[in-house]
């Protein structure tokens, strides 16, 4: 059911990274559920994570060792979350990362573990353990698309970026090209018995660590804390931003090197794509939807209507049912919580086709307008507020029988 | 699909309530769809409404109208919700008022007018004046199911409650009776297409005005604000109690009156069936789920925390599918932003089946206790916080496929 959604099949190597990938048998037999990322020496690895105040043993231990010292290895296991595991989960997490540690030579705070899969069940250790060794036999920098796959649980594909990027170089004049490569998981935002947002870009980019930090949080505030299917977070999201420092160029450290914004723009696509393929893998999904909120006169009030908008289950049936029904969305905007909001200052497109003017049915909408508009598989929903000039996007799907089912038959 | 609701056949009159159906043609022929309300003079009247920022004409104009002048009829009519109808829907409500109040001789501003049905059409104002006159000609004190049928969208029955109930007097050792009867529609919490939630609760108590409105706001905030669909909130929602003083009493003036209590319990109990009436014909309803939240250490942190499982679409789908998935229900708590929460100190209860326990799963819990438990039609799920002693009750329905087809099917 996956919108507008491609596999994508080559991947530019990452310098400085490699990945390894095994069958450890968590949850099934006979396919592939730990992936291990090596980093290279001098890597800077940032991260963002849930907000669940209830966030699982891993995201616990990999917060800890981002702090503690510079990060190695990644090791991402699918089937179970180790999340309402209690102190066990914590001791399941820890000696994943010391295992992995003795393996390969470094300290156990390297390793960061991540986790996704069926919550409230302890991790399957042996299991786990006896897989460390194999993934590390088949690490290789030409194994993303497998990796891809490797993190999936109930995404219908695999979710993939990859691009090289020339960076200009104001001295020589001549200029560097980095990669960017880049997995991310989730087929619900989100659900906790049996998924996860992760997400894992790379580059083999120079960039100081405090401004890798500060770009991670800007690069997902756009795109992966700008999505949703069902409104739901999980205990496990994680967002990683590595940049291996292997690329030939002069390290970027501060936003006014002017090629902070070619990096910037380039991560900010790679984000965008990843985060929106988990949309267009949205739980029974048939539409692609950007609700576009213009003319807010703060960011806050600005993603309050989209986010009441998008999550409003009588607009997301209306969108599966192709129902260009504008009562519901000016319905939603209105009990989004602004104060003193004024409806006749309320505008509403659907693409380009204005639906409702001053608040009102605009005159020169027809019906079949609208519909043409609702017919389509990716449509914008922008709502002009009338109240100053900040424009915030959300992404989102609509909510149909599907997702009704995948979510109600899931444990079944 | 209405969850244990039965329909009320025989209604207690209340002294100096009036009621008069017609057949108007509002949006369909042979139906009743315009009820109007006579109230006896010296009626009180108090209400409450949507906080919609986009509230519909009559619920402008009825806000005004209760400011100016005490109301001696009510006018409602479905099938039209005369929302987003701008200065026209102003000038149709009043107009409503205007025409009605010509016909019995009282002032426009106390009538007050209500609409449910489609938004953003204008009302057919032909049609609805016209049917004013056949309204009052039969006006009855015995037509209360007729009206509950009569003021129907989306409900698959109709909702009411009729009680008498003795007043102590403790100056004559005697006791007085009182009639308390109302109906309620809404099917959805809400559907701002065709639906809206209406309640009209009547008494002929004597209760002094200043206190009717303190009683009105209080039982709608345990009933009627405590209750939710899929959390889209109309653009009409009223709820109106109207205390005739027609019993043979003194006025009830103070919460101090040993009275109070008495009529304030039976009150909240009208409020109570009439509210939770809408959750069990909620759209797609298979379930009537009470969400308590104990051990809070605010209100609105409780009703937070409620509301954010209430809502969550994954616990949703996980009722309707009889599958007791407390990883859903515990990270929707997490999520619910309150500050600072422990997850060791989180117990769930389903009924009186501990499922988690310290923020993990219960040791004494079975799949099979908690298979039975969400195998009922009535559930109730408790979540014991450990940060204080409030306690919030919310309640609510499932998701189902046929929510989908309703809400995606309506206009079709």
């Amino acid at each position: 059911m996956a919108v507008g959604l491609e596999v994508l099949q080559n991947y530019h190597p990452v310098r400085g990274i490699r990945i390894g990938i095994a069958q450890a048998g968590i949850k099934y037999e006979n396919r592939n559920d730990l992936v291990v990322f090596e980093l290279a020496e001098g890597s800077r690895v940032s991260g963002v994570f849930t907000l669940n105040a209830f966030c699982a043993a891993p995201v616990q231990i990999c917060k800890k060792h981002l702090t503690e010292a510079d990060a190695r290895y990644l090791v991402i296991n699918t089937g179970n979350a180790n999340a309402g595991t209690g102190p066990q989960g914590m001791t399941d997490a820890l000696s994943t990362c010391e295992k992995l540690a003795e393996l390969t030579g470094v300290s156990a705070n390297q390793v960061l573990p991540f986790s996704t899969g069926v919550i409230g069940e302890p991790l399957p250790m042996e299991n786990l353990l006896a897989g460390l060794s194999p993934a590390l036999d088949n690490l290789s920098d030409n194994v993303w698309s497998t990796a891809a796959e490797g993190i999936m649980t109930t995404d219908t594909l695999p979710k993939g970026y990859s691009q090289q990027v020339e960076i200009p170089n104001a001295e020589s004049g001549s200029s560097e090209s980095i990669s960017i490569s880049g997995i991310s998981k989730g087929a619900g935002m989100i659900m906790p018995n049996m998924a996860t947002m992760l997400a894992y870009l790379t580059t083999d980019a120079v960039i100081a660590k405090p401004l890798l930090d500060l770009m991670c949080k800007e690069l997902a505030d756009k795109s992966f804390n700008r999505v949703t299917v069902d409104g739901d977070t999980s205990t496990n999201d994680s967002c990683m931003l590595i940049a291996t420092a292997q690329a030939d160029m002069a390290e970027i450290s501060s936003k006014d090197d002017p090629r902070y914004t070619v990096v910037f723009d380039a991560l900010l696509e790679a984000f965008m794509v990843l985060s929106h393929a988990i949309v267009r893998d949205g739980e029974g999904a048939t539409k692609f939807v950007t609700i576009e909120v213009q003319q807010a006169s703060a960011v806050q009030e600005a993603l309050d209507v989209a986010y009441t908008v998008a999550h409003s289950p009588l607009v997301k049936t209306a969108l599966f049912a192709c129902d260009a029904n504008w009562g519901r969305i000016l319905a939603a905007v209105g009990r989004a919580g602004v104060q003193n909001m004024i409806l006749e200052d309320i505008d509403i497109y659907l693409d380009d086709v204005c639906i409702v003017k001053n608040g009102g049915r605009a005159e020169s909408y027809t019906e079949e307008a609208g519909a043409a508009v609702f017919a389509q598989a990716e449509i914008t929903i922008s709502i002009r507020l009338g109240r100053g000039d900040i424009i915030e996007k959300v992404w989102t799907t609509d909510l149909s029988h599907d997702y009704v089912s995948i979510n109600a038959d899931y444990r079944s």
